[in-house]
């Protein structure tokens, strides 16, 4: 056994017995996923995966960074360069280069992912070293060419009861189609995803803008055409199941301008050569008016910002991007929240839900924003901080200012498939860490915690993103 | 029994035996309460409290904004509307919706400041909820009725030894004359607030220079006769037992100009036309001009900033100010204090105590200033932060710095005459978990922490606001 | 006995127990002190300390700034006017006064540092007091009149493996030399720091410029001649054992201009009337190319940037720079560092280790930046946070996105010769500490954990300094 029944759990005899038995409340509960990246073509073609590697390494940014970091090229770690440069196809040498490298993850999540990972699916029971790499590999590789391992049977496994992907708006929802014809009974859903025509400064935005009026039939190049394409293409996605948006900006600002400010400034836009200023407001405007089309279908809203996305100009022009060199940086929500907070943060129809990199937001700004606001939520401890001490800081910081709930429960946030239920486990026992502490020093009745960590642990994520019903 | 014995020490056995002794040398030392927001008429007319919803729920706004983000209408709570639209007026029914959403409060320090009233003052002994809601409400209303819950009987019950109320500078004090003037003991002393007269900003500014001018018989469109004006003001507050202003900006900024430079900006100021960069510069000098004059009449600065106030206009226009809307943001005060400082900061007749709302300025800057500068002290965790874990941070991140012997003690900062002892009561049980591990971890002896223990429970307050003798 | 065995472990008895086994593992490493301001003339002429005062307080910034605080002035304390008016010149005034005002530092790290060095190396045990200053000043006095206290004596009881000292870069290494050419086996290294020449706000800067051209032969008022200078000065610093150069600059600008671009720029920089703007450009183009240089001579860089230098004006003029009125301030790496990544974040041959002030970039911009590039390494935690819970929260907030390896180990960074056994001591009882909680919550196993503290209490700093030969 290389996962103690107590991991994360603080050590003091009381706390710990305090933890264990709030855990016990929750150990069973279903897995819900209201935000991530997994790939709804492998619950659509429910093939098998092949390469352990392939599976576990390669398309993992955090594996990626750390070993880079360290001086080992992408390219060793299998992944493929633009140019067509010779990259390390062989996935056994691709995981022993990782086992022999393993160290470096010590007390980051990472580790803590692929030990249970390791053990829970593959029953392998110590952490990856040189010496049993080789063992390793086979044995996951033996087990991915069997039935139990294909997409579906994982996800049952896992006992999801709802996984979200996130979806380009212009995706035409094949998988998705596919998915929801079939016989099975999994709940894969899509999130609408914008950014290629919110963001001007995402590569191809305007043939994004053109082919999103091919697919509505709309004049994405009018102001008006551009609002109904978007309602067309939200209200399909919500046909397919869809109960949120996703908005990953640079920085968190809204605006709220007049209709004909609106159409002058759009039409800079599609000029493609506007300034970044102007660029920066219609992010912030088209923002407000994914709120306002929420009032009227009701999807979520989710905001993400903060991340300076290829920092490294080298990595980014050989390897592309999402390579682990994204940095977080400072950001504001008081002031750049305030406009879109006012033309519609009373409204009960709306609800928003924030992330931010910016650990120095939590207590300062957004706690106190989702701890007046209705239409509030704050999103958990996200990418950098999905960590036991990164979501410890997040309850600490956020829980005496907004409560437990302002807040939207656990999200996976994750492509890593077989990681799933390790990262709600980690959440799960950092919640009744947090907890336990609280009925500890007399802070909280046991009764109570036992009552809010089924909510952290289950309710409040269906609640936020309105996944009560499958529809 | 609802509130144990030991809450807020930490589990460890050891740790929590040396709290408990350290807690023992100050269970029942007076309440020094230099800052707060008492009516004084409470004290003057000594008249008894009706409702326990208008004394415990709608004027705190710490209630109504967690209500009110989770969906709860301020009016539902028994707030005025400016409009006049009706709202809900009857104390048992706003207590019924308090109660039922009373678990939204878990972990949070009205939870905790609410069941310290509810046991201590009322003798209720569990956490309010719907089912007991009737019943705590009679409780409540009954002793309500009585002698022992007037306000001078309350104040000397919670063996309060000074409270300091804050006033406008326009304030005639007739209420603390009353209380001058009478045969209770209490000691009631105003603070000086010249925001009104500091902050073109303000509402109604101009007619507040006016009104300034009114009662000094100076005339206050001068700069002259404004800062003639300020010091009769100050003399007359001093002597009605005040011993510190108190200064809530936007910004620490602070200006040194000369006086041909106050002057002309003043007369600009005057005209209510002046730019946002003027009015800042204003405030900025007028801080400056404040500690000048405490140089003669030895009245203690307070400096509050960082609050973004009325974020929501909605809920501004309806209900008007201090409605849960005060968010705070990010500061600065390395470079904005420095012009104060280097005029001032090796006086050692200046006394200025400093609060922020952005803790990350902890330990960057108010911790290396105040470790630095004779006049410079912290003040304790404020407003979002003083709670558990909001007051542990504080400690852990400015005493490796700063010491103890720059902060200025506790100040419960509230207009909610019943909590203040449970807001005494946590602040202290917070150092003493803080200095039982610091004694646990042999980085103090215990002799030394008990000798701290009282300094930050009693003596530094008394002495950060010269509160040593009764006047 | 005044240090108890097991100070800085947390209390529960689990952890501790895992501590002490931990602390075991490293008690007796050699310390290395790869980045520190001792006087490599010490070394060198091995004259005996005189006065205990002279030694432990007069130079020391944390002891001046925390008594200045309260009230008492420097040139109490010992400190040189810079006008020569008179100063306290009586040692053992000054340590009656320190003594009188010790418990100011209770819970800081004076506190431990003293604490440890008067047991350790005076046989004191018990802290400062009064009482005690008398007895203990006639105990210090008398010890350093041994020759068991020579600087070459207290290296060679400390167990020091390798100091390096930070020297600017016009200095003449004599005493280096000196040390190099005698028979006592210490290893002091110099670092270069050319803050002189390469920040043009520093004192006399085109001074050191031309004094830089008369050492060097070249024509230092041209680009040109001026790296061919830095060039010849930093292999003359690896002739005396420099493995590293130390940048000391206001933020972490860099910059990456075209030759022409440089020649322009330092042009006007010559003429001693560039702006700020130009200013802050030429440091930051310094920084690019003291990097290029280290490709080349494979110099390590340290970059500490984010102190507001001389806040006081007062205490500047009365008494001169490092009178502990350095104040931190809120810095930026994200944008800054780019244009020198970007040029050479991925050359193996670079090693940048750096180091910030403000806390609140640890987990948001350096622990990022780390785990991504591999030329970086973070600098541990300095000046007001080498402490307990500053160093802490470093691991805390560190080690889950960076882990242990893109860390540099630990280094004292002080002139107080007699405290560097305490603050190694320190840090790496709160390593044990931080693994211990590690192990006790099952995070890493405890024999993953007794190597990791060896590397952060030995290895990694002189793999990240590069010290592993002795030349």
């Amino acid at each position: 056994m290389m996962l103690d029944q107590d991991r994360f759990f603080p050590a003091d005899p009381t706390t710990r017995s305090i933890a264990r038995r709030l855990y016990k409340e929750i150990a069973e509960l279903p897995l819900v996923c209201p935000h991530g990246h997994t790939n709804p073509a492998w619950f659509a073609t429910n093939e098998k995966f092949t390469d352990p590697a392939e599976l576990l390494v390669t398309p993992d940014h955090y594996i990626l960074r750390m070993l880079v970091s360290l001086g080992i090229d992408h390219a060793m770690l299998g992944v493929a360069t633009k140019d067509g440069a010779p990259t390390n196809i062989d996935g056994r040498q691709i995981w022993r280069l990782v086992a022999e490298n393993f160290y470096l993850f010590r007390s980051t999540p990472v580790r803590h992912w692929m030990d249970h990972t390791l053990e829970t699916l593959f029953g392998i029971d110590a952490p990856l070293t040189a010496s049993n790499a080789d063992k390793s590999y086979d044995t996951i590789a033996e087990a991915l060419q069997t039935d139990a391992f294909r997409p579906r049977a994982l996800y049952d496994r896992f006992n999801i009861e709802v996984i979200a992907t996130t979806d380009s708006c212009l995706d035409d929802l094949q998988h998705h189609a596919t998915v929801k014809d079939s016989a099975w009974k999994g709940r894969v859903i899509p999130t609408y995803r914008p950014d290629c025509v919110t963001d001007p400064d995402s590569p191809g935005f305007l043939q994004s803008l053109a082919a999103l009026g091919d697919l509505t039939g709309e004049d994405t190049f009018t102001w008006q055409g551009l609002l109904g394409a978007h309602r067309k293409r939200r209200k399909l996605f919500i046909e397919f199941g869809a109960t949120a948006t996703d908005h990953g900006h640079p920085t968190a600002l809204t605006c709220d301008l007049s209709p004909s400010e609106c159409k002058a400034l759009f039409a800079d836009i599609c000029t493609g050569r506007a300034t970044s200023e102007q660029k920066e407001q219609f992010r912030g405007q088209m923002l407000t008016e994914m709120a306002r089309m929420s009032l009227e279908d009701g999807l979520v809203m989710q905001l993400h910002v903060g991340s300076v996305r290829n920092h490294s100009t080298e990595i980014f022009k050989r390897f592309g991007p999402d390579m682990g060199f994204d940095i977080p940086s400072r950001v504001n929500f008081v002031h750049a929240l305030r406009p879109l907070l006012n033309a519609h943060g009373h409204d009960p129809r709306l609800s928003l839900i924030v992330f931010t990199l910016d650990e120095s937001v939590y207590g300062r700004e957004l706690a106190p924003l989702a701890a007046a606001y209705p239409c509030l939520r704050l999103g958990p401890a996200w990418w950098f901080f999905d960590s036991p001490d990164g979501m410890r800081r997040y309850r600490e910081i956020t829980t005496e200012t907004a409560g437990y709930y302002n807040t939207a429960g656990f999200n996976d946030d994750t492509r890593a498939l077989p990681s799933i239920p390790a990262r709600h486990d980690l959440a799960r026992r950092i919640d009744c860490a947090f907890l336990a502490r609280q009925v500890a020093e007399a802070r909280l009745g046991e009764d109570e915690a036992a009552e809010v960590i089924v909510e952290l642990s289950y309710h409040l994520a269906k609640r936020a993103y309105r996944l009560g019903e499958n529809p």
